[in-house]
C-alpha cells in the first residue's frame, strides 16, 4: 500500500546515494573537517551571497534545534515558537531537556506574527520569568504554510528591533524554494540570524545545514555539537549528500516535484468542496474529513491521523516527497473524486 | 505608606521569632537532622494522621516546587500545571532549567479542572511529546481561589487513576485552613502524594515543610535537596520555627487572621460594585479598577499592578498577612468606598 | 598518504553499503519500526539467546552514552569510569551536560576493577555527595586493550553485589568478540545489565546497537531517545545495516581483519624493542617513540599525536581498520623495521 | 557534649540576632530590593575600594557556588578545582547538574597552584573535551589553609593570562581576614573576577554575599537567582545580617576568635608531637590520630570522622567557631596534652 505518511518513508535520492557509493572508499578526517563538507560549505556560501556565514552539519531536526537553541540562550534564556512550532510539540521536551522554556502563543495558519511576539514579550517583565531573546519559525511550517519574502522581512526587521534573535528551521525548505514570493536562499540568510537547509526530508539519507549568519552565535559551536551528540564521526557523508544536493538544482527540483504531487491531491479534495486546515502550496496537506471517507482512502493509501475533530470529523495529513510517483499522486486525487 | 504587596514584607511572627531567639545559643548538628527538626516532623505526622510520611524542610516555595518537582520526573517526563501556576510564570523557567517542560491549560477561577488535565492527556500520546506524570496544584491558588475538600478528592481520584502524582504548593495554605468547605491537613494528606506547608508567606521568617505520602516519592531525597542548594547547614532554624507555627493554632490563627483582613477590604469592594477577578475568600484579591481609582488608593496605601486590562482599566492585587493590622484593612476599606 | 589515523576514514564496508543500496527506495515507517530493524533486533537476540533484552539503534557512541546513561541515572547519582574512559574525556563533558558527574579512577591497562570501583563507593557515603549508580567500561578499551571473559564475570558478580548497573561500551566489539579468551555476545550479554555493539567504528557507515538486559533498564527508553535526538527519522538505515554486519560473520571477519593488520605492525614494533603503552592485541596500538622515528613515520602514513611524553618522545596511536590493506600495514611494518 | 563538629553548630551571632529582631516588625519590599540590602551592599563596596562591583546575596554556599558557576559558564564549558574542593566533592555534583564538569588535580595543601592549572589546559584542547574557562579556589581552603596574597595575586595573574575567570568561594573568609600575609578584602576583590563574603559559617543565621567584580558576570544575574532557587523571598534578612556584619569590624573580630581558638588546641597536639595533614593557622585542625586516642577524645567532645588511614589511624577534623568558649578550647587542650 503506497504511503503518504511523511516524506522521509524511503532512503535518499539516487543522486544522493550515488555520490554516496562513489565516495565510499575514499579515506577522509573524521567530523566533518573533510573536504567534501568544505565543498559543500562553499556551495552554501556562493547560495546564500554571504562568505561570512559558518555552516555545520548535523544528523537529524530535533538534534539541530536541541543543539543550536541551547546553544544560544543562557540559562534563564527562552525562545518563543507558534503552539504548533516542532520545538514545541513533537521533540519530547528536547528544548526544556537542555533548560530553556518554549513559550508560546496559538499559530496563525501555522506562523508567527509580530503581535503574537510582542504580546510575549508584554508578559514577559521582570527576573521572575524568563527572558525570550529567539523566535524559532518553520519554513515550510508544520501545516505546510509558508513566509512569504515580505512576512519574513517584517518578522526579522521586528526581531531586530527588539534585540531577539530570528532562526529558521528548515526541513523542508525546499518546498518553500520554488514558490515565487516565498524567499530563495540568499534572502532566507539575509533576514534571519540562523537557518538550517533541511535534508532528510528532502532527499538526503540523512543530515541537516545549519547556516549561523549572527556572528555573535558562531564562537566554538564546534564544542556544542560535540557534547550533544551531534558530530558525526564520519563527517564526510554530511558533506557528500548537501553537495549533491546543492551544486546544482536538484535541491529544489525535489521541491517542486513534491509541491506539484501535493497541488494533485489538494485540487482533489478543493473540486469536492473540502476545504483544507490552512491553506497550502508545499507538500503537506491536513484536511478534516468524515470517517467513512478516511475509511475508503486507507483502503488504498496510508495517511496520518492528526486528530479528532468532532464526532464525525478526523484531521488528517497527506504529504508528498521527492519519490512519490506521479501515478500514485493522481490515483489519489482520482479516488478523492469518487468519494 | 502601608503595603498590601504581598504577605512577606516583615519579619517573622513574634512568636516564631520568639522559639528562635530562644534556642540560639544550642549546638545542634546541622542539615535537618536535629531535635527540632525531628519535633516539627513528629507534629506534622500527627497533624496529618499519617506515621509514615517522610517530612523535609526547604527554605523556599520556588527552591522546594523545583527541587521536588525534578526529584520526581524521569528526563523526558511533564508536569501538568494551570497556565497561571507559579510554577509556569513566576519562577524563572526553574522547572524546565532542570530538563522538564511544564505543559498547560487555561485556569478556571485560578484551578485545574479533571478536564484540563485530560485534555492534555490525550494531547500527548507517543514518544514524541514528553510524558506527563504529575499535577501541580496550589492551596491556594496564585489568583485567591481554593479547592474544596470535594474539588480536590475529585482530583485525587481522577491522577490515580490515570497514574499521575498529585502535588500541592501549600506556600499559602494556612489561608485555606480555616475555611469551612476546605479539606484540613489531614485530608490534604489524604488526597494528595505530597504537599508542602508553607511558611515564608504564613509568618516564618522563611521556610517550607515538604510532606512526601506516597512512598514512591521518598528514597534518597536528600540527596536531591543538597544537590539543589536546598539543604540549609542550619536546618534546626526551619525545625524552630515549623515546631513553634504547628504545635498549636499559630499556623490557622494568621491564616484566620489573614483572611478576615482581607474580607474587609472585599466587602468594600462588593459594596462599590467592583467584582473581583476570581471569587476570592483567601488573603488575595485581584480586582480591575479605573487607573484614577488606583491612583488614589496608591496615595495611601502600595498595592500591586498586575496586567493591563484596557485603555482604561488595570488589574491589581492587595495581599493580606499576619502582620495587617485591622486599622489599616479598614482604613483602605474606606478609603475604597469614598472612591 | 594512507591514513591510520581511525577506524571511521572511509565510507561503509562494501556488504552494508550494499544492502542499503538494495533496500533504497523501498517504503517503510520511519523511526525504527521497520521491518529491516526488527530483522536486525532477531538477530541480535538470537546472538546473544536472550528473546527477553530490548534492542535500540542510535547513530553515534557518545549519544549512544549520553542518552542511556543519563536515562538510567537519577539526577543525583554517578557513573563510574576509568580516568581514560571515553565518556570521561573525549565527549566534551556530554553526561555532565545531562545532570551527572562521572567520577574515575586511574585505568589500569586501560581497565576498571573491583579495586577501583571499591574505593569510589568507600568515598562515597551521604547525601552530601554524589551516588554511584553505574559502571561504564569499554571493550575494547580506549587503549587497545580488552576484558576477558573471566574479568567481565568479576566485575559484573561485584557490581551485582554492589547494587550498581554494568554497561560496557562497544564501539570497537568486534574487535574483541575474535579473541579467544574474550567473551563472545552471548557471554557479555550474560555479564552486563546493557552494551552496545558498536557499527561507526565497525564497518557501518554509522550507527550503534544499544542491548539492554536488565529489566529496570527498559521502560519508555523511546522517550529518552527522541528526546536527545537520538532517534533517526529514516530509522531503517540502521536495521539494515546492523543486519548486514550480524546476519552471518561479517561483523566477526572485520573485528579478525584489523586485529591481524594491527599485529603486523605491533610486531615490528616489538622486534625494534618499542614496547607498547599497554599491552593490545586489539586494531588500536599506542607506542612512545622518538619524535625523529615519528616525523619518519610520518613521511609516508597519518598517525595520531596522543601526548608528549618527555623532551624527547611522544605517545602515537596507530589504528587499523576493516579497510586497511595488508599491503599498507606490512609497508608501515617494514618502515618501522628500518627505523 | 561539647561539640567541635562545624562552625554552624548554633544559631547567629547575638550582635547579628539582635539586627534581626529589631528589624522584625517593618516593611520592606522583597527579594532583595530594600535598604537594608542596599546598605550591607554600599559597606562592602567601600571595603573593597570598587564602587563598580555587584552585590547579591544569596542563603547557602552550595547554593552559591552553583548558582554562580552556572552563570558563568556556556554549555560546554568547565571549571577547575582541586579533588578536595568543595564543589568537587561536598555538593552532591551540584555543578553537573547544571551540565557543567568540574575538572581537577590533586591539591597541595589544599590549594591550587599555576602549575596545576597549566597542567589541565593542556589536556583539554580541542572540541572532543570541555573547554575551561574558570578556577574555583576557597579562603581559607577546605583543609584549612589559606593563601598568601602574594599567592592569590600570582593566581590571578595567571588566570587572567590564560583568559580564565577566578572565583573565590570565602565560606570561612573571616577566618583568613585576620592573617598578616592573607589578602584584606579590597585585594580580594582586586585579585580575583569574583568572590563571596561567607556568613553561615562565620556568625550569621545564614546567608552569603556574593561580590562581582568583572563586568562580563554581571548581566541579568537576578535571573539566573531567582532560576535556581537562590533569591529569597524576604531578602532583607540577608542584608540586615551582613550588614551587621560588616559595618564594624565584626566579621573580623569573628574570625579572628575562631583562630585563636584552634590555635590553643593546634598548640596541644604539636606540643604532643602529632602533625597535623595540612598546616593551619585558621578555624579548622586535620589531624591522624590513633583509633584509641579518638575515642579517648570522644568522650568528652565531638569531632568529625574525615577518613580512614590505616589499620591504626583515621583522620579527623576539629572545628572552632565564633560561639567556641575559651574553657571549652582549654579543656580540648588539656585532655590532649594527657593523652
Amino acid at each position: 500500500m503506497y504511503s503518504f505518511l511523511n516524506d522521509y518513508s524511503e532512503g535518499a535520492h539516487p543522486l544522493v546515494l550515488d555520490a554516496l557509493i562513489h565516495t565510499n572508499s575514499e579515506q577522509t578526517v573524521g567530523y566533518g573537517c573533510d573536504v567534501y563538507c568544505q565543498k559543500a560549505k562553499e556551495v552554501i556560501l556562493k547560495r546564500i551571497q554571504n562568505q561570512n556565514a559558518d555552516v555545520h552539519f548535523l544528523v537529524g531536526g530535533t538534534q539541530t534545534n536541541m543543539t543550536f537553541i541551547s546553544y544560544v540562550l543562557r540559562d534563564y534564556q527562552a525562545v518563543i515558537a507558534s503552539d504548533e512550532g516542532h520545538i514545541n510539540v513533537h521533540e519530547t521536551g528536547s528544548i526544556e531537556a537542555t533548560g530553556h522554556k518554549v513559550i508560546t502563543k496559538p499559530h496563525q495558519e501555522g506562523k508567527i506574527t509580530v503581535e503574537m511576539i510582542q504580546a510575549l514579550l508584554s508578559e514577559h517583565t521582570d527576573e521572575h520569568m524568563v527572558q525570550p531573546v529567539m523566535v524559532y519559525i518553520s519554513q515550510t511550517t508544520e501545516l505546510g504554510s509558508y513566509y512569504t519574502l515580505k512576512e519574513l522581512q517584517t518578522l526579522y526587521a521586528f526581531t531586530r528591533e527588539k534585540g531577539l534573535y530570528l532562526f529558521l528551521d528548515g526541513a523542508r525548505l525546499g518546498s518553500s524554494l520554488v514558490l515565487e514570493d516565498a524567499p530563495n536562499m540568499a534572502e532566507i540568510a539575509a533576514n534571519v540570524d540562523a537557518f538550517y537547509i533541511g535534508g532528510t526530508k528532502m532527499g538526503a539519507m540523512f543530515g541537516e545545514a545549519l547556516v549561523i549568519i549572527n556572528d555573535n552565535l558562531k564562537k566554538d559551536f564546534r564544542f556544542q555539537m560535540k557534547q550533544k551528540g551531534a558530530m558525526l564521526a564520519k563527517g564526510r557523508l554530511l558533506g557528500v549528500q548537501f553537495y549533491a544536493l546543492l551544486k546544482d538544482s536538484l535541491y529544489e527540483d525535489i521541491g517542486r516535484h513534491e509541491n506539484e504531487m501535493a497541488m494533485i491531491i489538494k485540487q482533489a479534495f478543493e473540486e469536492k468542496g473540502y476545504s483544507l486546515y490552512v491553506p497550502s502550496f508545499t507538500n503537506q496537506i491536513f484536511v478534516d474529513l468524515d470517517s467513512n471517507i478516511i475509511q475508503a482512502i486507507e483502503k488504498e493509501f496510508m495517511v496520518t491521523h492528526i486528530k479528532k475533530i468532532n464526532e464525525k470529523k478526523e484531521r488528517i495529513r497527506i504529504v508528498t516527497s521527492w519519490a512519490t510517483p506521479v501515478e500514485e499522486a493522481t490515483k489519489f486525487a482520482e479516488l478523492i473524486r469518487t468519494l
